[in-house]
């Protein structure tokens, strides 16, 4: 059974991995980047907060070049895009932004353990779990010489710091590390969800 | 009184930290982002220097990865900066210029040193002093999407990288470590005080 | 003799290293860079990319950091272009481009040897010695605030992409490593050099 569970999760990973690897390839379309560039912001966005993370901790090499599925499940994602990029397009956006959430939930909760069985302090951990979830992102659009969107506004990185604290607090008050886990990221993916649909933002000061 | 002295390095190293990250918390703003943002490039600007610094070494985790009381520090700065930007705002610009030569002799002090500790050589060491100076505020520059400002003019990696040179030189020369140091921060710090005064800039060919 | 060819090797890489330092330094100054901005591009576009590849193998302290032969040969270049620009202005553009692809070439195919031999899996290794080629110009055109050329158009990484995957396919049916790296070499060279001249590029989407 313990050998069903890391398969499922295996294939939660790669099915985030898939979903993120689109969402940068659609990026690099609209950036006006060729096929090429869409395969490296498929692999950044995708991967590079996993990446980040792992350089950080000292896991060394980095889960995403150990294992070549990550990889080639980002460059597929980027080759269907270019090939489907219509039905890309016509993806409805709310269920673009549920299953991304989905997958910033599940990369944050996956991020924080990680760093927990590292031996790094919780408070750490939780925010290694943020940059898992986020750092991809954030690099795509380093890449596109934007400044990243999570800083801007919106409840996203935000989203997936709450859920890691989430999991750090139950699993201290002694909940088991899968209830800690479905707490932390159900909480991630409902803060962005109600956040996306409510338009909450982050509070700024006119600079 | 070596424990005192640690603590008194460590109490440092917390200040110019705290220091830093307003400065990056009062860039966030000035650049339109959130409070997030803020949180984010006040780690940036106090911290990434180090965080390079400690990866290119091999000390893995990074200190400000390992040791909460960092991140901490540049947070506190952040939330600080927050609600009361107009204090922040209204703080003497001479006097923020010399604090901030303060921390950049500090970092650049400390980074050479803690690459001599691992064995790098005295050449790169320096280097190394220099990107644990200036490291945090040229990350700070490419998430705002801007040329990051010290490789356009200034003498302000030009200081950082002199006061390494010097506490390196110090300390072939035979030296003690910490007249070495002394001598490495005091030139790091007057000279960018200096040039900063007199507007000295290094040369620059028209393009 | 094989101290000959580890020796010839070495000048081989500090020679490209010399080269794309050249081209760094030139790229500051179209930035309107000062010379300390020149001295950084120089590193970064000659030897980002090798750093990034040893930091995501677990080569730690990279090579460039470990011999500081690199950095002060990086840093001649930037010195060099400083003082004699219009000589490197008045280059035929043609024999430049035919270098880079030397270059590219040297460092795709070392790049893909230095990870096989710390035991990446061949796909993950092709990858590697395409960032090798590829990496420290896309650095630079960061720390420039510009989309990065490679992913916009050009057959560049694609070029190192495919010699590292010929490197790889002819050493897998069994021929001697060095004629492997020689096959694998000589594809990158004659693809980017017939792409430039032919003005191949890679398919776009209309975003």
């Amino acid at each position: 059974m313990k050998h069903d569970v890391g398969k499922a999760l295996l294939a939660a990973d790669l099915a985030g991995t898939f979903l993120f690897g689109i969402e940068g390839a659609a990026a690099a379309i609209r950036g006006n980047l060729d096929l090429l560039g869409m395969m490296v912001l498929a692999f950044s966005t995708a991967l590079a907060g996993g990446v980040v993370r792992d350089l950080l901790i000292g896991a060394v090499p980095p889960e995403s070049i150990k294992n070549w599925r990550y990889v080639a499940t980002a460059f597929t994602a980027a080759v269907l895009t270019f090939f489907f990029y219509r039905m890309v397009q016509a993806f409805p956006a709310t269920l673009l932004m549920v299953l991304d959430a989905g997958g910033l939930a599940l990369f944050a909760v996956a991020g924080t353990e990680k760093a927990l069985e590292y031996g790094i302090h919780p408070f750490m951990a939780a925010l290694l779990g943020t940059i898992t979830g986020v750092g991809g992102g954030t690099i795509r659009d380093i890449f596109l010489a934007h400044v990243p969107r999570v800083l801007q506004s919106d409840i996203y990185a935000t989203a997936a710091l709450a859920g890691a604290v989430v999991l750090i607090v139950t699993r201290r008050i002694g909940a088991p590390p899968t209830a800690a886990a479905c707490a932390g990221g159900g909480c991630c993916f409902a803060l962005r969800v109600v956040a996306t649909a409510w338009h909450w933002n982050l509070p700024k000061i006119a600079g």
